[in-house]
């Protein structure tokens, strides 16, 4: 009907999760906000697009060379906990209960998807290994199919640093979850790797 | 962590449906499209917000001062379909099922949100009326309370064009919805305003 409109609902339906009508229900909202308010939003993910970078240390999104957490005196640089995505660094950051560094994969080895082991920041890690401060890594990957491989080959090519403490986050069941609908593997796992609860 | 990531974030959940969690997925899958891609997608959304103009005859989304419908020759200009929105004018459309023109009014009267007619794209209506081609007005609004309002109110201003026909769109079980679970006066109305089936 209007190109503009067409052109702006087929544009926003190209994002993930946004099909051809909430993309209509989007743009329709943009023509509430004032146009200065659009403008920055578009302006601030151009920005964004164009003018992140990657830290050259860890891999986390930054918007230097090194990231701020790799940069922050504050935190152990004996620890590095390994993550497949920015997204997750996130997600362990706002737990609050880490205060070590990261390395973030960029994915999973997935045969399927055309991701190689040599797709993945793995070589860099090794080299932040190789210098001698860190003393554990600790693995916090998806226990996917992909995950596990992933695991498994990383595992391998630590194998040359004998002294290297290698953990990985807990799995079992997951607090709010129902055991009724975990699947056996996991509750296998829950119940192999339980924990003793404090009598007083 | 990264200010970039944090303000296109920030900009992103502003939109509706949009909550924070959504709006670092939709960031973060904007690094793994092209610069281009998401340059494109900005310039698009921004032509898009203002370049954007609304039909001087029936207030609809257009390009140009008077929309395609509009000036569509093939289009049936004895009667006006009456719509609260834009997306409404494209569900009708969509159907396939109508042929004559329309009238955005922009909104619904709405006391709670301090819609008052004024606000709504009435007078343009019955300027239009006025000049005599329009001889059937569909009134096409919700079956809110906002909606019966805003019906009642046109009703009200159209008692001047007495030769004029005025219907509206009929109410009833929607098709794929359960009687069980339509509320009573929708039911009520639906067995009223029943229609004969053909036997043969």
């Amino acid at each position: 009907m209007s190109k503009l409109l067409d052109d702006a609902v087929g544009e926003l339906s190209r994002l993930p999760g946004i099909g051809r009508r909430t993309a209509l229900r989007l743009a329709l909202h943009m023509l509430r906000m004032e146009r200065e308010d659009v403008s920055r939003m578009t302006q601030v993910i151009d920005s964004f697009r164009n003018g992140i970078k990657y830290c050259s240390y860890c891999n986390n999104l930054s918007d230097e060379d090194i990231c701020p957490i790799c940069s922050d005196p504050s935190r152990d640089r004996s620890m590095v906990c390994v993550v497949e995505q920015v997204g997750d660094v996130l997600s362990i950051e706002n737990t609050r209960q880490y205060n070590g560094l990261y390395h973030v994969l960029g994915g999973v080895i997935s045969p399927m998807q055309g991701i190689a082991p040599s797709d993945l920041k793995i070589d860099l890690l090794l080299d932040n290994i190789a210098r001698g401060e860190i003393k554990e890594v600790i693995l916090a990957v998806s226990t996917t199919v992909e995950g596990e491989t992933t695991l498994f080959y990383i595992m391998r090519r630590l194998e040359q640093f004998p002294e290297l403490k290698v953990t990985t986050i807990a799995r079992g069941i997951g607090f709010g979850d129902e055991i009724e609908y975990a699947d056996e593997l996991t509750i296998a796992h829950a119940i192999h790797n339980r924990t003793q609860i404090s009598r007083q």
